[in-house]
């Protein structure tokens, strides 16, 4: 059970709610409970039970696909304000693939039981269809990260990636591994390396030991 | 407009026919119509209007991103009683992204104009509802090309797409180009020509002008 104050920002994400009846939402209401996730945890894997509905308060979450040896390409990032419905992937049959899903940072989300949810979806046609919406939505991120990944050069994907990721921390000094870059733009470690040197060597960047500062934004850009 | 025996066919691919009430059912058949595609007539793309629902009496399409520099990545096929909605996709907001679609053969098909499409999704539910859970299945069918893509070693992806062309054909003769199985596996020509060369030594197929020729079935199985 949540708060009222936090119950509108809740309210606010699912679309559906105008559509459940006193009882339906007694049921949602008793079933809503806040987490919070460590950074790096694994929330859902292809293994793990599955979670429920997640509506994200602050955070943020990486969904993932993982190959059997351990390579992880990036599908989209979910951030305050955002539901995550692939989380509750096994009461929606049409979905037969599975994500992994890791908090970034500390994160803190309200988590709709997966018992509720199924419920929920099962005996009200607007809560089927706002799961259904959602996942399509998450679906036109997916493509947009294959066509990047498939069609698009390294040295551009990498460029997009670091001026991203400046403009979420707005500052020039990017806290971030190459391995970890690898995984976001869904590339190898040994190609995100040889590439950083390339931009290091045409002065747009200067690499230390864990963080990478951006010389030369606009050189950056003109890759784009 | 459908003949009654036709008509048949059409309600059990449509799932939300139950649903529809007797004005919405008249719309629909006095709005269903066959078309023929040819074989490589390219019915849907980027700039294209939106066609409409499809569904297929005879025939196959194909659905596939098409890279800036010409480069074509199958996402999936559809064949008789498959039903193409992202041929519609201009009705569903939560679609962003866009792809083609070919004939891969003559395609005899019904196709609910856009108009009537658009009009009965937004006033009844479960015609929306069908339209994303349908969506949502080629997701899946997207996620599996997707992992196959970047995850499987290319001549595990090609011994599986061989062994599925022979089931399909029920014939160890294949007529298909290098051309046309590196669009349909998500590789470049020059990769498929090399690692058919590498099947051809090792006994497991010939190389004629146009077609190949399957000698070792088992030895090709045994590579998935």
């Amino acid at each position: 059970m949540v708060e009222t104050n936090e119950l509108q920002f809740v309210k606010s994400r699912l679309d559906f709610w105008d559509k459940l009846n006193q009882n339906e939402i007694d049921l949602l209401l008793n079933n809503i409970s806040l987490v919070t996730y460590r950074k790096d945890f694994n929330l859902h894997s292809a293994d793990s039970e599955c979670l429920g509905v997640l509506v994200i308060k602050s955070g943020g979450l990486r969904v993932y696909i993982l190959s059997e040896d351990g390579r992880e390409v990036t599908l989209y990032r979910l951030v305050a304000g955002d539901v995550c419905v692939l989380s509750a992937s096994c009461v929606l049959n049409s979905i037969t693939f599975d994500v992994h899903i890791d908090a970034e940072v500390d994160t803190d989300t309200y988590l709709i039981n997966i018992g509720t949810f199924s419920k929920l979806s099962r005996q009200n046609v607007y809560v089927e269809n706002f799961a259904y919406k959602n996942t399509i939505e998450r679906f036109s991120d997916v493509m947009w990260a294959i066509e990047q990944i498939l069609f698009m050069s390294i040295d551009k994907r990498l460029a997009i990636f670091l001026i991203d990721e400046m403009s979420k921390t707005s500052s020039p000094e990017l806290h971030i591994t190459q391995e970890q870059i690898a995984k976001y733009i869904g590339s190898a470690r040994e190609v995100v390396s040889r590439m950083l040197k390339v931009f290091q060597s045409d002065g747009i960047l200067e690499q230390t030991r864990g963080s990478i500062h951006i010389l030369n934004k606009e050189k950056l850009r003109s890759l784009i």
